[in-house]
C-alpha cells in the first residue's frame, strides 16, 4: 500500500513553516485503514501482546483496532483531567511550556507485554512520557509503533536510546 | 458477555452526585473488548456502512476497530482546534456553557452510509451535534451505536426524534 499518497499535507499548520501530515485522509479510506492496521500488527502477532497502549487522541483510532486484531486489551494514555480513577502522570516539554500524559495506576500488570501506539512520532516527547508511565507500571514494552515517523526530529532515536524498539509505516524527511 | 460487570463505577466523579461509568476497565479486557466490537457491529454488517464516525475521544477507540470490522473508513468528529483542514462546526450546550464538535468538510460524501459511534450517550448533546454535522455533509446515518445508554437523561430519545436509530449494549438507570 502506498500510504504516503493517502496522507494529506497541510502547509503552515498549525504554525508557519510546519508541514502538517494529516492522517484523516488515510483513515477515511477503508482499504488503506485496514492495510495499515494489518501492517502495524504483523510484526507483533506472535509476541503475546496483552495490551495496546494508545496515545490520546489519534493513537486511540489505531490502538483500538490493533488491540482487537492482536487479541489484546486497550489502555488509554490521556491528557490531564480525562481519566476518572487514580493515575500516574509524566510531563513532557512542548515548544512553549509543557504538557502531561496520564495512565490509570491499575492500567498494566507487572511483566505484561504492551505495544505503544500513536499516529506520528516527531520529537518523541509524548511517546517518551508513555514509555515512562508503562515502566512505572512495570510493563514490558514490546515496541512502539507509528503510522508516520519524522526522523529529522529525533523521536524514534530517543525511544531507541531508551531501549524501545520502534517501527513505522511511513517516513517524511526534510521540512 | 456480561458487559455491566466489566464497567467500573466511580461515585462523585467528576462532580458530587454523579456516578461515572468508567469503560477503561471493559476496554482493558481483551475478551470484553473484542465481544463489544463484534456486538456493536453485528446489526450493521449487511448495511453497506462505508464510514464509521467516532466522537472525540473514547468514540475513537471503538470507532477505529468498528471501521476495520465493517470494512469501512473512519471519520473523526473532534473538539475545536484539532482538525487541520476546513471544517464545519456544531455547538451544543453543557451544564455550564457550551462546546462544539467539528468535522472536515470533505469528511463524507453525499448519500454515504455512516454509522455514528461513541462510548456513552447521556443527554445526547454531543451525539446530536454529530448528527447535524453528518447531515450537513448529506450523509445517510445508518444508526448511532453506544456501549452505554443512560436512558433517564434522554439522549437516545432525542436522537430517535431526529430520525436516527439508536442501539447500545448496556443501560444504567437511576443515579
Amino acid at each position: 500500500m502506498d500510504y504516503k499518497s493517502k496522507i494529506r499535507t497541510i502547509p503552515d499548520y498549525p504554525a508557519k513553516g510546519i508541514m502538517f501530515r494529516d492522517v484523516t485522509t488515510l483513515m477515511s479510506d477503508s482499504e488503506a485503514l485496514a492495510a495499515a492496521i494489518e501492517d502495524l500488527c504483523r510484526p507483533f502477532e506472535r509476541m503475546n501482546v496483552s495490551k495496546v497502549a494508545g496515545i490520546d487522541a489519534r493513537g486511540f483510532i489505531l490502538g483500538g483496532a490493533m488491540a482487537v486484531r492482536l487479541g489484546a486489551g486497550f489502555l488509554p494514555l490521556r491528557k490531564p483531567g480525562k481519566l476518572p480513577y487514580e493515575t500516574w502522570s509524566e510531563s513532557y516539554a512542548l515548544e512553549y511550556g509543557s504538557d502531561a500524559l496520564h495512565m490509570h495506576t491499575d492500567g498494566v500488570e507487572e511483566g505484561e507485554q504492551v505495544l505503544l501506539v500513536d499516529d506520528l512520532i516527531a520529537t518523541g516527547g509524548t511517546a517518551e512520557a508513555g514509555v515512562k508511565l508503562l515502566r512505572k507500571g512495570k510493563a514490558d514494552i514490546v515496541a512502539a509503533a507509528f503510522l508516520i515517523d519524522l526522523p529529522d526530529l529525533g523521536g524514534a532515536r530517543t525511544l531507541r536510546e531508551l531501549g524501545v524498539e520502534v517501527m513505522s509505516l511511513v517516513t517524511f524527511t526534510g521540512h
